[in-house]
């Protein structure tokens, strides 16, 4: 095994120095928290909770696909919000990249995230080569 | 490996296309965010953080268990609060449900849960069949 | 494989019955959210983020390399601020304590965390003996 940092063409990796957004262990993926910025790291794409994470879960597919597997090896995501009261607007852009069992997930409300306009951030797990989550009964 | 989502007749499901309450992948046992919610996912049983907090580990126990393992074998918890001043009655609740050398844990205040009356939410990480923790010397 | 508790000389352990700072299980270290408390748990060192993100790094470090890895083993950080605004102390600390590809990381502003003073509260997780986290290009 080794450490392997995934990049996707479709992600703006930071400059050096902060993080990376993807990295790879043998089978498990760990995807850093992401945002809806857009490549250039400066304009937020979305204007809402709905649209912003679905710009994010964008990334985290890009990402998981880059290391090699699909939405379905995801089993675990963290989402932080800064209005729970728009948690089904989260809920409504999962719904459209997520099927079968979905990923244990946490939403917790902060108080803020990185940019007052940034409304949402995820992180995400993967176990790659495991078949994936299975498909609700 | 395969993953597996792993149910309990003692915790609540939501309903298809939310969320997965734990999914074992090999040896490795993820938890989602858990609230004091009942079994009809509608009312919030508990008072306080303590209540809350005992009603929330005896959901992790449930799952942990159906997964095949027990408590010893929990390594990880965060936990989120929306008062981190009555942060010793999440310790007080935790006292009744491990023993020996605890799980590593993280504990923050949020600005909210997904509702009002949900004072604690934890997630968990467990790993199966390697002996459980060890005791305190 | 086991679960092991990790112990640092240069790490306050709390008292029995809360929480473990590190678990190893097989090549699997856990860190639990640590602060800049200091070795009697009572002080807080630090008096802004980066100084307090320091002392916490540090604490990192002596945990990861009792566990019998090095900085370049872990992959995935937490960290919580109490003004996000700060963010980039923080960051300034990290650069410290990290080379090359750094964790993929999430950092969240949340309403508070164990004490007033305390300002920054960060966990990690790292793999050990696959080589480190790869030099950046």
């Amino acid at each position: 095994m080794a450490i392997n940092r995934i990049i996707s063409k479709d992600v703006a990796e930071v400059e050096p120095g902060l993080w990376s957004n993807c990295l790879r262990v043998g089978d498990v993926v760990y995807i850093a928290g992401l945002t809806s910025r857009d490549k250039n790291f400066d304009v937020v794409l979305g204007n809402d909770e709905y649209e912003q994470a679905k710009v994010i879960f964008a990334k985290i597919k890009a990402l998981v696909e880059a290391a090699g597997g699909t939405m379905s090896d995801v089993v675990k995501l963290t989402i932080f919000v800064t209005d729970i009261a728009n948690n089904k607007k989260v809920w409504a852009a999962r719904r459209e990249f997520f099927e079968g069992d979905f990923p244990c997930a946490t939403l917790v409300e902060v108080s803020a995230l990185a940019r007052k306009d940034l409304l949402v951030e995820i992180e995400a797990v993967a176990h790659l080569g495991q078949g994936g989550r299975p498909a609700t009964a």
